[in-house]
């Protein structure tokens, strides 16, 4: 099986439903506001995961999708406010919602869409004792992303980051909603409770994996993969778990190294070169890359529970992607 | 009965499930954030309403309890949110979240109220059919919230806003949420679906009935009652039902004043007193009046199908305060 085609074919099937969701409502401007980046395309992984484990554990793919899709839903809210917050431009190559109408819209609009996921999640058909379950897992999910984007930006006004408290703000901000939709999906196919259990560690696990990943490759990768210039998270002063783990652990040398270059939008392409060799002297590339494939090996233990089927291998290659993929 | 100890005696109680909801989470800033409008008090109208729909109908006042709350904690979300989109400085005597914190910090602690919200709405004890339905009510009324502070920000660039599209709005924006809490407070007492039904528009016209009282209060109280300067609505530009029908019905000499007057800062006690006259020749300020007193007349007949009882009285007591109170 191709992975990519699979996921590609169960996100156009997402996709018409995602749309239909986000079709009604006035002003027309804040409709307009709230599909923008639903519109922009995407690879739906939540709710792509959500129909694989729902799919996996009992082959109800199809009555995940509306839970997928208050996800997606979900998704979108956080990214809009995100990108007001962090004051961001662009997103997928498109304005972002506050550049395009402006902020009060952009915020609303969040908000909107946070309403409507909600509104989704009531459409969800599950066994009735388990929908207060079903919506207390998703607004506890809601409640700890806030977390994380409030600690990712404390984070940017502090300069004593621990790894620990980096991989904190990652599984809140990012993994835990992979978290949630696969513990939901399992939910809507009448899982058993430990499978329940499995399907969260796994996806949060898988989380954390592709978020490391993405800051290995943020370093690493060339032009023409990132889509922009190599060195960019440097200059832009990202703290990833590579820089966090070198400033714990690098030499006096290489840690004079990594300020001087750190951040400085101008640095040049030897000065950025100079810092990732101190980035690999200290292992620190090394360091990032071996925790997300200790990751990626523990996602995959949690999915021995399941039934062998073609959804648990698209569930493994899915691993297998998270922390293979050049980007 | 006296009105305002009974409304006193129930939040008192709302006040201490309230904190208690909102006491868990991280970062402490987070938690500080979103204590800070609910920890300034307040009437708790919403739950208030919730509790004695629900005592009139079948007893259930302490089954509403948590359904109240979560409607106080969205009631708060949107103001936070409201106060960084309309810059507003204060807030119940107190600096506003994004001005005590900054505005990503308001705006995430809003994200984190409304999913709070909706976690404390997964406790309401309903019949587990019902469930889906109340989580559907909520949420649809979020959205049109969000409808509503839209048509507010789009109205405050318009000049041809008419008293219908204002109608709506302040539906939108307030009434839908006293609505939505007597209507869910019907549906947790085991009210018939006709009761449910009157408990909306019950609500939906009180709302109404008190935020065109509160525009008739800021153009005519007096500032000891007002706790700002007489006319301050007038200078600042708001556009009430009263301005909004004297900008349509005033003939061409008392528009010259409304316009001259309205919304400048430095305008003199004489012009405010010149443009109340202007008000009263145009029958603007009777016309809201009317208006306000027209639904709550329409408000008490929704509450013929409740059977007698002391908590049917203060609902009755709350629509004539609705509309009497000298604020």
């Amino acid at each position: 099986m191709d992975l990519m085609k699979e996921i590609l074919e169960r996100a156009t099937i997402i996709d018409e439903y995602l749309m239909k969701y986000l079709e009604d409502g006035k002003p027309e401007k804040l409709i307009r506001a709230v599909r923008h980046y639903p519109e922009a395309g995407g690879k739906r992984l939540r709710p792509v995961l959500a129909m694989l484990v729902a799919d996996a554990i009992s082959g109800k793919e199809k009555e995940s999708i509306p839970f997928g899709c208050c996800l997606e839903i979900i998704h979108n809210f956080t990214l809009i406010h995100d990108d007001v917050m962090d004051e961001d431009p662009m997103r997928r190559g498109r304005p972002a919602v506050h550049v395009l109408y402006d902020v009060p819209t952009a915020i609303i609009a969040g908000d909107a869409m946070f309403a409507r996921g909600f509104e989704v999640l009531a459409e969800v058909e599950v066994a009735p004792e388990k929908t207060r379950r079903l919506l207390s897992l998703v607004a506890k999910t809601v409640w700890i992303i806030a977390e994380g984007q409030q600690m990712d930006i404390d984070f940017e006004n502090s300069d004593s980051v621990t790894v620990d408290e980096y991989l904190e703000m990652i599984e809140k901000k990012t993994a835990i909603l992979f978290a949630c939709a696969a513990q939901g999906a399992a939910m809507i196919a009448e899982g058993s409770e430990e499978q329940e259990k499995d399907m969260f560690e796994y996806a949060r696990l898988l989380g954390l994996g592709f978020q490391i990943w993405d800051d290995v490759l943020g370093i690493t990768a060339d032009e023409k993969k990132l889509g922009k210039p190599v060195g960019s998270d440097i200059r832009n002063g990202k703290r990833t778990l590579v820089i966090l783990h070198a400033l714990e652990n690098a030499d006096e040398e290489d840690k004079r190294i990594i300020f001087s270059t750190l951040g400085r939008e101008n640095a040049t392409n030897e000065e950025v070169a100079g810092i990732i060799e101190a980035l690999e002297r200290t292992g620190s590339i090394e360091f990032a890359k071996n925790k997300a494939m200790d990751y990626a090996r523990r996602a995959k233990k949690c999915l021995e529970s399941l039934p062998d089927s073609e959804s648990k291998e698209l569930l493994k290659d899915l691993v297998d992607y998270s922390v293979k993929r050049d980007l």
